[in-house]
């Protein structure tokens, strides 16, 4: 007999809808309620997986509910994240933690002293190619990680609207790269170096931020990494990484949507990369939850902790700061 | 208000299974019975996904039961289809339709006469990277489609006891083959050469059947064909195939699990293939269900009809003759 | 100090032109003579080089020359290797050796009892690509080849006039890859069938050929070969071929002319195959030099041998009867 | 009638010979003169293609000789190219021009007063790959260039005794990523950003090099370059560029010895990259000579100036301040 675990989730948006599914589909999760300020995006997602709208007062009230998703927007998960731990269910937040880096440490200071699982959405280590080359590393495959390179492109700028308020470039899209980077490397940073530019996006350098970055860091045994991102790649979603090993180089491709090859007079061309993150992540979405929920059942360690989500968010404050600053950072 | 469709699985082992938990997962259907001779598998599937076991005489009679589900072994597909075809059930089953090419007209006659849906499960056609070359081809990518090489070949061959009862290869294996030859080519053959061996399996030939076939088809139009399959393949399941059209050339790639590439003293190399049918075909599986749930919703005609399932076993029939001949067959 | 060899070249067509460029960029061989009907084309390919045009006799008559390379019209081989032989110089003479295979073997008789060194022009075994993959097979590495798909295209069809002169598509063409077969399977065939047909192309079925060919063979052991060839591929020159053996398979692909990958908004794209055999072939023209230049300098046997043209030729014969008599055979 | 070009070689080294032999091959040079400190070696390498050994006075002072190749140790460049200029020679010389950027200017300032001509020998403009896909670029391919990910990589570290002697890895190594960079943005820098590390590599550290770099720069139009450089790969040699447009991407890749693709039980694998640079540029050397003689020839202007030489020496030099000071520069 297997035990259904209810879960509320916290925002109908584009990503919400993505968790949701995943749940509704799970074996051993039940979506309770749906909680949205937008009542008819609550409404919608809810019928279609047979659940209920709710605030989210009384749902954090119900003792049925295991679990939280926060789904909503960014300012508005520091908030989610205290009321969660004082009510004593398990949270999954997706990244980042906050924009500010106090109010961050705040939120893993409260979840420490509840004792909730809290687990923070870098759903990138849970893709399959992701996480087939992170074990093939760990197991020794190429020797000792010397030098990381990570590739990260969105396929279109999101509007000036949202560069605004999206708290600068580093801390909305390289916030991912970040996680990648302590996780594949396996050590913390001691210098970041971050610079940019926004080659024919004028408006994103209007708004005050960059399109396009190029970061270094180094590590306390000399491995470096070298991060370069782009908000605009006329190919679509580009999201590579390759590691040089003592003994070699591991390399994680682009996902291809379909393996037809055309060879016509012109030259021989494949499938560019899935279309955006729904896409290329979408196995990955799937994962995480699936993970989050076989922690819960086992009570086992989450794999991205709210740690991890403050450590990102340290290195993506810092990298803004050497950017503004048009110098190198040391690390103390 | 979402009306679901209520649906009957006849058979529990392997392909079953992958069916009922595609049922499962979709939003419109509701998998209602189970039925198999091993109870005991019908019950563990039944229990699964909240569904009941039941005699195939039952779930026929029950008029909630919109559609039948034919995955039982191949020696019980005729009966159950002219049962189901005179309950008015709509019907999918997998292939051969049957083994004996008349028994398989007579049960098309019975679909014709009682008008019911029946879906042949050439899941193939079905395929993401398959379908989206299908498509390309339709649309006069590379023109007029003149000479189409399949590879088809297992990571390892049946046991001898399954071979015995097979069919032989042609039904048993290559019935799939001819059914892409003739949706790509979208022709019928004028000529079949079959030949094979049986390098390094004796146990095979000692059945008296081949694990190596090469096979040659011809259209009216001049059309060539050429299917190469094996039982074994060490490397993993290789299903490819591509097609030379006047203006270029469309090539349909294996399936890997992940996109990681590993650079070493030795070589760059990559996953093999997907292990096996029930992997490499997974979304296929699912977007064939997908498809007969829409057709039978909307009242549309199904993709690959029991002519199609006739049409492919008459092809297997001519180049089990050829084979066993050692000549090259004409068609009038 | 380095001894010269002298070399006459007998045709000063498009491949004698190739070939005389090898030789004079060869350390050890100095090109002595050119011959050819086309007394202009003799004396700019002469001069080129440095060297002097001459009749055959007069080449063959001088003593200082070592070997002969005989790369004018396939109807002149046969003398050409007679008249060589009789004057004791080594031969490499470009395939077919004649269009009747009995011509043909009066030419290796005469080989034979003269002793000298007779290597014929099959190119594709000196090829890089396909030279590594005899030699990994040969060293085991997939175990007891079974199966072998060769795939040979042109990227366009020649004149009508050159079709009508040809002796047909399979000696004119899949000479190569009867060789092919006989090279990486290593054994002969013991059944041939071919088929074809010209679609899309009404030029070469008016003058009796075939556009489009499939063939197939199976050796004493069973292990089988499908070749399919086209006059015809919109994306260029097409020479792959790929065996499966019991623990693995081998693949040689296509060569291309750079290594540069374009990302657009359409695909992913590559440089299409080189052109055509001059291209693709370039460094295998100056490797089957060098290695016949080798032999004659070590006294080693050729890897190429008179042999080996007849052999292909009796297959290119067979394969042509097979298809005009729409029956496969079997050799005795 | 076709002029000969009598040429002198300076150093019969490494790359003394790879040149030498492309002169030879030529079928406009001539090579009259090599010298070499190591008399044996100019000896065995004069020999080899009919020339002489000469001392360099004697070479410069014969007025048959038109060009120069200075192909000696970096210490003796400057020098060879002042008597060079001063004897009316053209010039081809190896990078770097000197590991002083002054001496290096100053033979740039005997270059222009005596207007012979001067090539440096940045042999990656003239690869296939690499000026194929400059070529496309600068038809618009892509549109505006943007972001540059440059991937350079030596198989193994060279002894430390060169190390101590070959200016730092900036000078030694990086000099031609920085032309790469010039070659392919087509602007000056405006920032650089240097690190590195020795992960692995304890001897290059000791000798106050790096073995590992990881360098950023800006142009003037906010277009960012990343250069990722090893001293060591196991994999082989790694050359790889790629450069994001507003309209897509172009991707240099590796060469690889062979297109042999292996399917096994473990994997799918190919060729590792070609082993080093005499491999992976050979006929970008021999690309490169002939277009230098093209240039004396029709009196063209050269593709790599010693101004050219002398940008990429200063990047170095910045490089090599940007690393110690631990900071980022700016370019006045």
């Amino acid at each position: 007999m297997i035990e259904h675990m209810d879960v509320a989730v916290f925002g109908a948006g584009r990503i919400g809808t993505i968790h949701a599914g995943n749940l509704a589909r799970h074996a051993r999760a039940r979506l309770r309620y749906v909680a949205d300020v937008n009542a008819a995006a609550a409404q919608t997602l809810a019928e279609r997986h047979g659940a209920r709208t709710s605030s989210v007062e009384d749902a954090l009230a119900d003792p049925a509910v295991r679990a939280v998703m926060i789904c909503s927007s960014t300012d508005t998960h520091a908030d989610l994240i205290l009321r969660a731990a004082a009510a004593g269910k398990a949270i999954f937040c997706e990244k980042p933690v906050d924009l500010d880096v106090e109010r961050a440490r705040a939120c893993a200071a409260a979840v420490r002293k509840t004792g909730v699982t809290c687990m923070i959405g870098f759903q990138r280590r849970f893709d399959p190619t992701f996480a087939a080359l992170k074990q093939r590393l760990d197991a020794g495959e190429i020797g000792v990680p010397e030098m990381l390179v990570i590739t990260s492109r969105d396929p279109a700028p999101p509007p000036a609207s949202y560069i605004a308020h999206s708290g600068g470039v580093f801390k909305d899209m390289l916030i991912h790269d970040f996680d990648i980077f302590r996780w594949i490397l396996g050590g913390e940073a001691v210098s970041v170096h971050a610079t940019g530019g926004c080659p024919g996006l004028p408006d994103i350098a209007a708004a005050g931020d960059l399109s396009h970055t190029a970061v270094t860091l180094r590590t306390s045994t000399g491995a470096l990494c070298q991060i370069n991102t782009s908000r605009r790649a006329a190919y679509g979603y580009d999201q590579r990484f390759e590691v040089l090993g003592s003994r070699g180089l591991l390399q994680a491709g682009n996902v291809r949507p379909t393996q037809v090859t055309a060879w016509s007079e012109q030259s021989i061309s494949s499938d560019k990369p899935e279309a955006f993150f729904l896409e290329r992540y979408r196995d990955a979405y799937a994962l995480e939850i699936e993970h989050f929920l076989d922690a819960l059942s086992n009570g086992t360690p989450v794999r991205t902790t709210i740690e991890d989500g403050i450590k990102a968010l340290e290195l993506a404050e810092l990298a803004t700061q050497s950017w503004r600053e048009g110098r190198a950072l040391s690390i103390a």
